[in-house]
């Protein structure tokens, strides 16, 4: 059996960081008619998790229109645990927002309790991953504290002290994406997560190795200690996605026996 | 693209050590009618290679029964490369046999003409080696040596180690295969692969973590350096072989590009 963590999180009765690596899909659409014909067509799919990247929905900018469309993709979705996230375009994201306006909008999305883990950046500063996490502990949300790298993958030793860091920040779920150059690149990735997994890291893991090359992290990256990987419902939000029934058919090879 | 040998085998337009990692059946029936019948079968799924577990066949001890099944063999797979395999019980095959019995088996099988590969372990002594590799030399037919421990995982050392020193007796091919008792070994592996690909062994490699756990080897091997992966056809030879149109499958998802 793979290497559970230490320290699972439940939402929803989904439980993260348990015997079986969940699959998450994006949600990516641009206007809200589009977003929750998305949702509704993933729903039959039976992803264990949804993620909305708000900041892919042209109304980003406009927290009333954002908390109206929240309450509408709830209701489509009904219980699928649902993460929300909004990367700014110096995160890799699709979104330019202020960070006074980015905090508004995540924790008015938090504070309306329909949302169940909220995804941010580590390298935001204290204050703004302070008053977010409070704002999340108040609401029963989980933190999602991440890393994202789309040039290059760094050293072992950094990634397992960057998920180090995510937990000493808070983090109720430390995530790592980065970007290989070549297939050592790619078992780098997959040794600094089995090793993060065994030894320091006791919170759900979530890492990835992007692109053509890093695909194979995102099927049997559990095995090693990644706890989710992100899937293609309708559309990709980053490279190297594979489509979900694909992908599930591909794990069950190595996941049967759990 | 994976990182491919950098002394590839070629056999009847067969590439090993290529652009992509190849699939070879085992062919492990007991008898010469059940064996015939097995090639029949596995034929139309069109494996890359074919492996005959001499030491599976009732008639092992009997060179002339041998030779003739080896015959009728080729006539029924056509142009498809044949590995010669026989392993005795404490090599972990299913024969028993002296080594002079063996060795004048093996190389009466290489006379034959009939092969294209004869797979034999690096643990024999010098002189059997010595006389299997002048005898395939002389007959056009490759040498692959093999170190297989059921029991456990040797450290990334060793293995590379291992690998090499196959290479320094004259392999053709070199060829692994180890027992996990964690993921961390399957890595150990991995990595282990990886390093001999990219530094000290330049001919084919064939590696695998065998068992259940070490499942994501047989699929994902070829990405990190092992140029043949073997598959279920209709029995499988070793613990943790994934049925052939499964693996296929699977390994379509980040071979594609290729």
């Amino acid at each position: 059996m793979r290497q559970q963590s230490k320290i699972a999180v439940e939402v929803r009765d989904v439980v993260i960081g348990g015997e079986k690596p969940l699959v998450c899909l994006p949600l990516v659409a641009k206007n809200s008619d589009d977003l929750l014909g998305e949702a509704e067509l993933l729903k039959p799919l039976h992803p264990d998790l949804l993620e909305w990247r708000v900041d892919g929905f042209a109304g980003v900018g406009n927290i009333d229109a954002c908390l109206d469309v929240q309450a509408r993709l709830r209701r489509v979705i009904g219980d699928i645990p649902l993460i929300y996230t909004c990367r700014i375009d110096c995160e890799g994201g699709m979104a330019k927002l202020d960070q006074d306006k980015r905090r508004d909008l995540i924790e008015a999305a938090i504070s309306a309790g329909t949302v169940d883990l909220v995804d941010i950046e580590l390298c935001n500063d204290r204050d703004f991953i302070a008053s977010v996490r409070s704002k999340a502990r108040e609401f029963g949300v989980k933190l999602i504290l991440s890393y994202h790298n789309f040039d290059e993958t760094p050293g072992e030793n950094f990634i397992v002290e960057k998920l180090e860091a995510q937990c000493r920040s808070g983090a109720d779920i430390a995530k790592l994406a980065v970007m290989p150059k070549s297939y050592s690149d790619v078992l780098t990735l997959l040794n600094a997560t089995n090793r993060a997994r065994n030894t320091t890291v006791d919170v759900p893991i979530i890492t990835m190795s992007m692109g053509f090359m890093g695909q194979i992290t995102r099927l049997a990256g559990g095995l090693f200690g990644s706890d989710v990987t992100f899937a293609i419902g309708k559309d990709a939000s980053a490279p190297g996605q594979i489509a979900i029934e694909r992908l599930r058919d591909a794990m069950d090879i190595f996941y049967k026996q759990v």
